[in-house]
């Protein structure tokens, strides 16, 4: 039932467009009631979405399992792929909703309100994990943007070549680049020697062509502290 | 009239509630017809964010003003700071606005939009600047969203304390964190002197103690760039 409202929908904004389809057309064409559309969908918008929800809870699930050993990032990084999977279980019907999607401004808005709910999950499994750092949240909401940004730059190249191009892989290689900005700390520093204080001298050397994030990881290791 | 219709206006949100206000209580308070209020603002939500399209005009203009000798980040980090900039400027109202805004999912939504632009702005800028390097495309949205992230953080903390500590600061640290994050490339290095090659050898010295962008600032002195 639920699918074949999608399915109703779908046909209809293609043939009429978005705005032009109501919820009676769409429950006439499904051959159902108001009422059970309404069951599943708070609104018309609802319908062009028809995962998120769904996939938001599983995002949230995922980050809640317990599991952190792994890197943070990478954490953030492997929850961002569910929301790929979803769009890529099903190539032409998340072509068709991008095409549409670009064309109705309120469906951009909710869009982007979806968006920031995602977001939102990986912040504060973040802001969990950098918790007592200086800095921790500062950094949970850069990283989770940072994620965001390069999930959704992977998924609309993918997107935009109707479904054609590898989505794994386009994504991967954005989260990559994400991962590799935000590298992994140094290993935890080791416990200060007996009369190491804050007054103690570090001195770095460095050849002038070194580029900086060389010579940050270099202070950083003298120094025994992470980044932030 | 402009002025008065928004002062009018958040009058009346105050006192009574946003969705318990109409464009008719507004234009009777501010003693108008409706046409004036709608030669400002094509809706109600408009009158709550009634700067936003100013500043991104301001930015757009900034971005597209032919000064490039920065470094990229460093450039669409002043480009966010107009932002504050806009909220700094009348503090109560900021305040007021970020609790309706929070109380409102409407507003939220609306509020997502213009962040959205606003990160679009420096995402096309950082393009053209990245253009023709590899990932150029995929950096820029990624620097974009952490730019707006970091300000955004800052800005917050700031609204939270209801305008009572420094926005500034608040803002500028958070962007500093950024700018470490998406450490320059190296060099556009300075035309070596004689004998000057990229063997030479810094030495910096430093306090255990000392906050990293401290240590940075100081590197960056001794190497002669600045912190692109």
């Amino acid at each position: 039932m639920r699918d074949s409202l999608v399915a109703a929908a779908f046909r209809l904004f293609l043939e009429r467009g978005y705005e032009q389809t109501t919820v009676d057309d769409i429950v006439a064409l499904a051959g159902v009631g108001r009422r059970s559309f309404f069951r599943y969908f708070p609104s018309k918008e609802d319908v062009v979405f028809p995962d998120h929800e769904r996939c938001l809870a599983e995002m949230t699930a995922f980050l809640g399992d317990g599991d952190d050993a792994a890197d943070p990032v990478a954490r953030v990084c492997d929850a961002a792929r569910l929301v790929l999977g979803m769009y890529a279980e099903n190539p032409t019907f998340s072509v068709q909703r991008y095409r549409l999607t670009r064309q109705v401004p309120g469906l951009r808005a909710y869009e982007l309100s979806v968006v920031w709910r995602y977001e939102r999950a990986l912040a504060e499994y973040l802001r969990g994990r950098f918790a007592g750092r200086p800095d921790g949240t500062l950094r949970a909401d850069v990283v989770a943007a940072a994620v965001v940004a390069a999930h959704n730059n992977g998924l609309r190249s993918w997107l935009r070549s109707d479904g054609q191009e590898d989505a794994g892989a386009a994504v991967d290689h954005a989260l990559a680049h994400v991962r590799l900005v935000f590298a992994p700390d140094p290993p935890a520093a080791p416990a200060p020697a007996a009369g190491d204080t804050e007054e103690d001298v570090v001195v770095v050397v460095s050849r002038r062509g070194a580029p900086m994030w060389r010579v940050v990881q270099e202070i950083e290791t003298a120094l025994g502290r992470t980044s932030d």
